[in-house]
């Protein structure tokens, strides 16, 4: 079977795994105090270009949503989320488990437009029952999106305009970072996503490692007591180690970016055959994923070789799938399964 | 410096990095649909002697027992724990976080007593004022204990007996089961433990892995939509591969229960040798966790060569330490460790 | 000035008030468990016509919800309401901090339609991946809505068949009970009410009482140690008395319903004289609650001697009030404010 | 029968009831907007001699706990009570509910000794392992205690000093406050309550009241939004009215500490008739309860006749049992009641 359904269909980048057996018998604190940690860290806040920014690991994206929005709300607010975001459907709730309401705004392409965004602020306060309701606490967006889309580099800085004009933070879901800053058409780079937001994550998950997303604060507004909350969420690794020398390996000689940018070299690959194949595009989008809309019967057919992600129905006899490329595709892989379609 | 602070220093069993490497580019499915998963499930099932019990992995103890407690509680319960119970005290409140109250009773030597867990449960129903009153729901106790002291069979027995009279769940939190298990004077096996509980788990971070625990319901007791409720918690790894991976090789060839022994052996030498040297013990156990106490001065000597765990302050010139040994501890460290001491 | 803000603006019937004072000095039990709470009880399941009913007072609205809600689901479920609801838009996120999603639907004059309803539980298990979603477990209507309309017998039925094909319960947020009942075009009775839903609650604050509602469980479906629980969200009412005597009085000689009537009464009497006028509606109903588009200058005009609610901005120039009547509505107030109009 | 179980057997006091009849037709805003609200905050603010003291008005006394201890409390701490402390008992886990531990304190007839307070905080820092532990952000208190008791000036003051000096506020739970200030030993003033804590509640609902209690802030230390927390909580309740009303006449003319002397008065006669009988005292206690140890055959018969508290079991063939008088206890039915024993 061919793998196409995600980017996490394999175990760690290579350099990854050498890296964690060369490292495995030395000795060290845990919960991440460590060297492997500090090393990382460094190479992060470098990449940054922010030295004052801190970065704390931790295991999975929901898990990093979860603690990151909980700890950063005060106890009257929620966080605003495009209605397609990740929080606002596909984590069964964490966000609320912990006592936070998702405030879902209209998305245009899987993005909260800024206007958007501005008119519903303004609304809230506008509105005299506000005192009865939840206040908007957080803006939270995903780069790439859920649909594989990415923001602009000014169509970021007007988001976080916006939100620095109400005074609340924009927190970046970085799960799949590396292949949106490396998107064919984005303008935007590490260091602008770092300036143009208050917290963000970079996702190693899906992106080369076996687990862990490196959480960032930039504008010294770390939650107080941030590790005690971190094990409050039952989020604290014992052999923190292990998120350490990933990223310290990931931070070396821009192996994040190489591998993102191969993965995003893989896709438009894939879509370029796709769209000779003259196959319909559910949206338009240049990162790691591509989402087609399939009969339904050349769906079955396809799945008896492929593994694809089922999206969402298109409508009675079609379907909405998701291809997704990520540091270990191979070219050939890509060839053969568009030779399949 | 030599580490004896903890069990969690070093990386992973070989054996079970190895076979990460081995199998790093096999393409799965995520979140815990692959077959490393199925292997190591039918493998920790043919080693409980169960074959319809039903397991699921997690990443660390204190999310594995915050996602089980939350999960089987009903909404008017808490959960009885010694008052030394690692839930009740090194957690953060993540059980309380998540809404449930822990119970305290009283600890003799890191356990519990039947009696006293009876005579709980009699005095809670006796006492007319109860329906104010959380309700007990579960009985939560660690295998080794946080003291390193074990439960015997027959005590363990008494306990789940006592639990059922009052038709409560006997939870098992086995962050240390491998060494519980095989200490020097265990008679408790692991089929004893997946007996005589209703769910516990099989601590993997702290016993070869470099993080993942296993959970395991042997009473057809499953909480509904189980994968859910741990994905609301954030608790589910994308790459659940890696958790399927190290636990298939720590349960091939007993691999889990030869490195608790060596682990445990370990520890009972460095026992004979302080007690040689007339260390005073601050309590009697056999299990790899080690506790003494220390005057301060020669604490602050033995932590220029030597990594140790501050564990509770003894009196105003004493301190309690943990030494710890684990699957990587060499019998060379010992031996320089004693020779230090 | 005249108040036409809402229906909370004075006390109590003075009915409800002679029976406080009547029997205040009569010693009772606590929490409820007192002779003025069983006769309530008693009389409200002869309104509904089911003796095995079970009631329980609590002191608002919200609280209600919470409780209920909260109550019932289960862990990895939401609750499915009207994006107008008032658990969805103005309780300050009361159900989100109790850990459980509100999953809105596209609201039709305030209501869920119940083709929307089918199709959203439908997609939901269709969805491959709904596993990593919050479970629709209860589906939550007001009646009358917070717009003021109600649900007519056969679109009640009809919600409720869906919530019985999908084993889901259906509860009714009551706040203005009466009011929808005693509606102009009504043709649901409270027997009807009870009988299409599995939970209910009977508005005491809105209609009558100083405070109190009545939740009704009608499927012998109240949760496990529902007063425990009551108590654990800090609802229970030390003197459950003042919430019996109330609910005893209103369900006597049918003045919860005469109280309702005349409210509607009064509407109905403004609107006709707000429509002779040529007033603009902002929605058609036939309960309590009118609803009109005002311009900005006329509504600063009219509240220098009317207190009216804001109900939203219609545009830049015009805005949405509220105009609501009550049991204690003088018919001389409704012609001064007409006659201010 | 006899009702000496508790402190709220009956309704409210006379004048109270009369004010709320005078005031019933008159039309206010809801939520505690209205001029009986505005009114009995002056008062109050008067009583204490505070005017920058902020005022707050919920309904009972759990749910009061529940609102200011988790509106309080930072995201990574706890809540310090005595063992005994309503909320470490009898409140259902109300505290835990909403995320927060209680950090239980050994008590001494119902208190909490400062120098233990000051142990306990010192311990806490002292240990190298804090950060896993739950942070004490709040100690919480009740005068009179739930075993009739009260802090001594002298013994309030030192508690207040320990929690400046750990920079931590000190809560008092006041639901019996008018029965402790007037209680025959007491040497503490309304005045001194104020000064010497950083929030407290005025119990209403056991003093005179229907229901409601109110809330102080006295250090310029409200929540942030905290009407919106209390809506969140499903406290707010719609008619402020009822519990403005009821305290501006238990603070017109001293009622408030006129009718707890009262009932204190009542308390002791109680007493003196039980000590020349020869009557076994629990505790010793000068407050509106008393608590006496009964054979357990000699109990049945009394409560042929009197309704009394169980309190706890004293051993197999004892029970101790509270009596509690209250503002509306006569002097001619604790005469038939110390005839009765």
């Amino acid at each position: 079977m061919l793998y196409f359904s995600n980017d996490y269909s394999q175990g760690a980048h290579p350099e990854v795994l050498k890296r964690l057996v060369e490292t495995n018998m030395i000795s060290v604190n845990g919960y991440g105090e460590d060297i492997f940690c500090a090393e990382a860290k460094e190479k992060i806040k470098k990449a940054i270009g922010n030295q004052k920014a801190e970065v704390f690991f931790l295991v999975g994206g929901t898990q990093t949503n979860q603690v990151v929005i909980n700890s950063i709300l005060q106890k009257h607010q929620g966080v605003i989320s495009a209605d397609t975001g990740h929080i606002a459907t596909h984590e069964a709730g964490a966000i609320e488990f912990t006592g936070n309401k998702v405030l879902p705004i209209k998305h245009i392409n899987g993005k909260i437009n800024s206007n958007d965004l501005k008119e519903y602020l303004k609304s809230f306060y506008d509105d005299e029952n506000h005192e009865h309701m939840v206040y908007p606490g957080m803006v939270y967006i995903s780069f790439s999106t859920e649909y594989g889309t990415i923001y602009y580099k000014d169509e970021l800085v007007s988001l976080h305009n916006v939100c620095q004009e109400y005074q609340i933070p924009l927190y970046i879901d970085g799960a799949r970072l590396g292949y949106g800053i490396m998107a064919e058409d984005s303008d935007v780079t590490l260091k602008d996503i770092a300036e143009n937001c208050d917290v963000f994550y970079i996702g190693g998950t899906k992106i080369g490692a076996l687990c862990g997303e490196a959480v960032v604060f930039t504008k010294n507004n770390v939650p107080v007591c941030f590790t005690t909350l971190i094990k409050k969420h039952g989020a604290l690794l014992s052999k923190g180690r292990l998120l350490g020398v990933q990223f310290d390996v990931l931070f070396t000689d821009d192996l994040y970016f190489k591998i993102s940018k191969h993965a995003v070299d893989m896709a438009s690959y894939l879509r370029k055959g796709l769209k000779e194949k003259g196959y319909k595009f559910f949206i338009e989008n240049k990162t790691n994923q591509t989402f087609i809309i399939l009969d339904n019967e050349k769906l079955k057919k396809l799945q008896e070789k492929v593994v694809v992600s089922f999206w969402e129905k298109y409508d009675e006899n079609q379907t909405v799938i998701r291809l997704a490329t990520c540091w270990a595709t191979q070219k050939e892989d890509v060839e053969k399964l568009l030779k399949i379609m």
